[in-house]
């Protein structure tokens, strides 16, 4: 299948930041094959007009809890132990593995619809998201959560042994687009020799490890107290942070200069959620010194739960417009860079290679904004206009490995209605509640 | 004209907040006659189906450059002085009295899609913005900037004489829509002897006083080298806080205790704006304490030049995010909360009355939004989702006073297209450019 997108402005995000106007995009099933002018013996099979349409890498989301979607708006404006106790864990007791599945499906929907092509997933009965990124069309790097309680104790019943199962069922499949990794939840929830275990095991397994990292001053404090050394030094004592794992550290808000130069030098991926941290009130992770001191920082919605959304152009302006005000210096974290931080560096955090960048030889996730729109007038600046004012409404064609999943602002992988339906139908079955009872009827 | 909303989801915002299921909304001409069942002698003209919709009053934006959308994006990531002095006077240097008019009116058009029905503005030719809004069926407060230096050191010629006269021209025309109120830039652009006859001037002719107050600590300190008291302490000496004027005091960023209960005591209408704040690097005015004190405060946009848009849901969520954080309080800046921020305090901003809650009685300005999309399901909390989730593209009919703006995702009192062409091609004029030479072509 040959795809030709004609006379687009293309946000390259190659080495040189090359922005260009009225170029064509050439693509030939997975790859691009040519940006700039259509090569003479190109025949396109469908041609796209870009007119008023910008191009951009499309996006990577390098933590979520994808089916929580049901739980989206469930427990709003709470303490964090409340929002926890008596609002998610309620909810959660009450999840099927059939749940899994449409809560997954709904995320897909959504975020496609927002530009992620490819999302780095932490929850639980992962073969069900794993189906859902098969039918999406989507890229996925699954991790399934496990504690290391015994499985009486786990939600779902799950072990390593069956986490690693679920690993050589699903890693490298459906034409490469789903990886899988290790997931423990993080080193608050886990036991040292837990941990040791997931370290050999995915040394032995060709498996990396993707977990909760440093969310709050109090787990820094009791992990002083348990082990003397901050979570970070623990973990990379422990050998989580092996660089041969390509772990992503989840949050690390509750981090110390020594901890930054240690995640740089072990090449973790850090993935930096701030929706959540402002929302949940956690603080917030120090982005401009990761950056500094050289950090794989990649950007993630976090779960529904606490987000509300799955929405990676809100988590880049947010991440943005924080650190220029907590630095008070409006020139850091620039639009590139963070165009950047949602593109290419979620990708490598993911580890799929040849994405991130629009230019031949790179594979075809790619995403078409309609510029033609009042907020986007005038077009001083098409990256700006993305990072500062842009809305998932605005993106009408979303190609993943040069496959549409959003055509013309319409789902071409998924039955987007009764996804919605039966999503929808299913969280308040897991509430206790229906749209009816919520509220009372004053008539 | 009747008009009358079928089985929609109400959020009424009044007294109770009550939240209706499934409810009618019946109007009047101007004025909503009934919320949940429809009178049985109401004969409607026209008849929407609120099946998926949800109904909130619509926002008022308390502070904004309107015209100011014809920078947006040209001096991105900068510093401060160089934001200003390199960039935005340049272009303002080469603003002409219609390049307003069509700024205004661009931004229009963006604040209808976002739901807004009535702002506050600040800047110059302020009878162009008149015509916008005569023309757009919005509401307005307007205020013609003055900095008391003289015609002939003013953008545009202006004196406070003539923005009397202006007051004279437009206050309470076109239906009540457009009101006016005097613009003293700032205490630290404006001389002492200046801003005393602006008030003697407001309280003759019966008008308000709309100016920018203490947006960083270098003004705090130069006041009170200059006058021995802050900002706000020295404006109130000199009658600006006149409770009669309804100030209303653009940031307020740099603020004592003593400052904070001036404002409350005084029934200053402070103006929140957080995303400029956070994308200039200004600090964060202490919204929260603000509200503890009984500060009257209601939310702005400021100009897009700065911002880079003209979205009250996304100030909304941005001032309340920030606070949740900034207090370590997940629970402060509860979403109904912010709601009334966004609508009924800013309508009191402005000076409209029987506008911000949807209850019989009221003037009809109100939005619907779509909710059958992917990041609204599953609908547990309709006012959560507003606040924390929902785009400008999921209104799909704004109402002002009982007439359609925006009907079925279409403005219905603007030529858009006409208005986004000519608008550009305004704004690449101003800033010497043209969309082509902006970057270069890589063929």
């Amino acid at each position: 299948m040959n795809i030709l997108i004609r006379n687009a402005d293309i946000i390259t995000l190659d080495d040189e930041n090359h922005i260009l106007r009225q170029a064509d995009l050439a693509i030939a099933n997975e790859t691009i094959v040519a940006v700039g002018q259509t090569p003479i013996d190109f025949a396109p099979d469908e041609v796209i007009d870009g007119d008023d349409r910008v191009i951009l890498p499309a996006f990577y989301n390098a933590h979520t809890h994808a089916p929580m979607t049901l739980e989206r708006g469930w427990a709003e404006d709470l303490p964090f132990d409340r929002w926890l106790n008596e609002k998610i864990w309620v909810a959660e007791s009450a999840l099927t593995e059939e749940d899994v599945y449409w809560g997954a499906a709904l995320a897909a929907c959504e975020m496609i619809r927002a530009g992620i092509v490819g999302f780095a997933d932490h929850y639980f009965w992962m073969d069900q998201v794993a189906q859902v990124v098969n039918e999406s069309g989507m890229k996925a790097l699954l991790a399934w959560c496990v504690f290391g309680l015994g499985a009486d104790k786990e939600i779902g019943g799950v072990t390593l042994e069956r986490t690693i199962e679920f690993a050589q069922r699903w890693h490298n499949t459906v034409d490469g687009r789903v990886r899988v990794t290790l997931g423990p939840h993080s080193p608050y929830m886990c036991s040292d020799d837990f941990l040791q275990r997931v370290v050999a095991a995915a040394q032995q397994h060709g498996l990396g490890i993707h977990l909760h990292v440093a969310e709050s001053i109090d787990q820094v404090e009791n992990s002083l107290e348990a082990h003397g050394q901050t979570p970070v030094a623990h973990l990379a004592a422990l050998g989580v942070f092996d660089e041969r794992l390509s772990t992503i550290a989840a949050h690390c808000i509750a981090v110390n200069e020594d901890d930054i130069a240690l995640l740089a030098e072990k090449r973790v991926h850090v993935a930096h959620c701030p929706k959540t941290y402002l929302k949940l009130a956690m603080g917030m992770a120090p982005l401009q010194k990761f950056l500094e001191a050289g950090v794989a920082v990649a950007l993630g919605t976090d779960g529904p739960a606490s987000n509300n959304d799955l929405n990676l152009l809100e988590v880049m302006r947010l991440a943005g417009l924080y650190q220029k005000n907590d630095q008070r210096r409006p020139e850091v974290l620039p639009h590139d860079e963070l165009l950047r931080l949602a593109t290419q560096t979620g990708a490598r955090a993911l580890g799929f290679d040849r994405v991130g960048m629009i230019a031949p030889g790179q594979r075809a996730d790619v995403i078409l904004f309609n510029t033609d729109r009042p907020h986007w007038i005038p077009r001083h600046d098409l990256a700006a206009n993305i990072v500062y004012a842009a809305h998932p409404s605005d993106i009408t064609h979303v190609m993943c490995d040069g496959r549409w999943l959003l055509r013309n602002g319409a789902l071409t992988t998924l039955d987007e209605e009764q996804i919605m339906r039966e999503a929808e139908r299913r969280a308040f079955r897991m509430a206790g509640t229906s749209l009816h009872q919520m509220r009372e009827y004053r008539g």
